[in-house]
């Protein structure tokens, strides 16, 4: 290792095991590179992460107030939740005011992210819903823009359908990326992922806060998307999730989301702030050291801030019988 | 990525998504570096490769013929098993033959690697035990060494207990790290574990299979393990894993163990070879793509054998509605 890495260590005993590199931007929102580290331009994908700049559109288009949809429901629509029951109802709710019910999700099914959950569906005999699967709300937030714009539900997911168009204008326009500059692939739940450098992410997101110079209405759906996961963050994620406990930590002066491959971005409004952290190798186990180190490092979080934290900072690694046999700490100076 | 960088790239869509960065040694049974990529001499963990060579004591002690353990009970010995039926079977025969049970295990229990066995427990209502886990061979194989001896039963985890004592000095001896020199962690599993450079585990391996120059004792034990394993490379691992797959296709020719934390160490007796790679960041999903493509450009695999292996050389990516997304590549050219 080079003094210079960007590592997080996972140790065992008294040695490294195996190590993370990771990716850093941080921009203003202009776009101006504030801090960087490893590959700040680096290409990859947004997946889940995205989700706080495709709720726009839902917004944006009108659907959201054509159905009545609440603070709490638009949280869920940029959510990667637990799948708890609160989320599931939601969920529910959403396609309820649309006259849809869980058939019309096509995002698959999984068990949800929260183990006591999981387990007490297991013990109860249930198979897990597409109500369950973490991107449920998401999609019945594309439901709700397709139902308003007359649109059919049935092909929701496909890139030519016009949701999935008024996604990526909205992605494109955030992040400027041009269209035709956006890489796009297929997420877990189906649907296109935009694939772009981490700093035009971190951008997306310095917008998503401190949105002056855009248009009045896409400035407004701005505010009512960081009102909504400010107030309920439970919404964005669940018991025990970082995602959650950061904008409670911070009063919601912080807010991020986590996607798939060890990806986070978040936004930091009034200071006008993007950060986006990607861990190389797609490992999620050392996303949250990295980003609430950076943090630290940068100034962003509080001393007290981190400790509160400190089960996402620096988390045990333990054995089959519950036996602490390592950490993994971030090891890297910004 | 400079072009030298030993890597495997998980693309989604037309890009890399997230990359794993290789080490990798290939020695001689003098322990003659013949091969590098990384750092060669990268201190790590050997994790459950080093299972192979914990079963040395068991048969040189005269533990194994003792209690009259079979060659696929040897086999199991040195297993990362799936805990499928014949696997649980055959641990449960062991411990018969020590005259312990289930309950003298101190592994913990999980549930079976293999998941459709998983998930038929599961329909059941049942339970996974210590037999499940799989290092209930390995343990077993503890117990009767342990046994053998007249040690405890109960402090057979323990670094000082006899059969750890003899472990380290077979793991010390055969790869040519002073005693006081190896690092010692905890596994999954609640044993010592043993830390070292990757080149000198590979020279662990290189005398298992080519023990020329060790003891006539050790030599007998090391070809009774090759012998065991290769007759029987269903217990090393079990149903899809590479581990038996590879035995299979190369009709042993080529002895390899994975560990978890993504290593892998093999053996190619005939050649007097031993090779270890490690995954820098500990994901299995880049390790079986990256010793198969190691393996065959180092011309220690044929083109058919690399076709048989297909499936863990370039697997896809699927997402949860089971499409194909993207793909696990290794990119590197030793």
């Amino acid at each position: 290792m080079k003094p210079s890495d960007t590592i997080v260590r996972v140790s065992r005993g008294h040695i490294t095991e195996s190590l993370h590199r990771i990716h850093l931007a941080v921009v203003d929102n202009q776009g101006t590179l504030l801090h960087g580290a490893g590959d700040p331009h680096l290409l990859t994908f947004a997946r889940s992460t995205a989700k706080l700049i495709q709720a726009l559109p839902v917004i944006e288009s009108g659907a959201a107030d054509h159905f009545g949809l609440t603070e709490a429901e638009i949280a869920l629509c940029c959510a990667s939740h637990n799948g708890e029951a609160e989320h599931v109802s939601t969920a529910r709710g959403i396609l309820g005011k649309l006259g849809y019910h869980a058939k019309h999700l096509q995002c698959g099914a999984h068990e949800p992210y929260h183990a006591p959950t999981a387990q007490a569906m297991r013990e109860r005999g249930e198979s897990p819903s597409t109500l369950h699967n973490n991107c449920s709300g998401k999609h019945s937030g594309m439901l709700s823009l397709s139902s308003h714009l007359g649109a059919s539900p049935d092909t929701y997911m496909s890139p030519e359908h016009p949701v999935q168009v008024l996604m990526l204008d909205a992605v494109s326009a955030m992040s400027d990326v041009p269209k035709e500059q956006m890489e796009l692939g297929i997420d877990g739940c189906g649907v296109p992922v935009f694939g772009m450098p981490i700093n035009h992410l971190a951008l997306a997101f310095a917008r998503l806060g401190s949105p002056q110079g855009l248009s009045a209405e896409r400035a407004n759906a701005c505010q009512r998307i960081v009102n909504a996961v400010r107030k309920y963050p439970q919404f964005l994620a669940g018991s025990d999730r970082f995602d959650t406990r950061l904008i409670e930590v911070t009063k919601g002066r912080v807010i991020g989301k986590m996607g798939a491959e060890g990806i986070f971005a978040l936004s930091i409004p009034e200071q006008a702030i993007g950060f986006v952290l990607k861990v190389e190798d797609g490992n999620i186990r050392a996303l949250y050291p990295a980003v609430t180190e950076a943090l630290k490092q940068l100034g962003y979080l509080s001393e007290t801030e981190v400790s509160e934290l400190k089960e996402f900072h620096t988390p045990a690694v333990h054995n089959w019988q519950g036996t602490e046999v390592g950490r993994i700490r971030p090891d890297f100076c910004l």
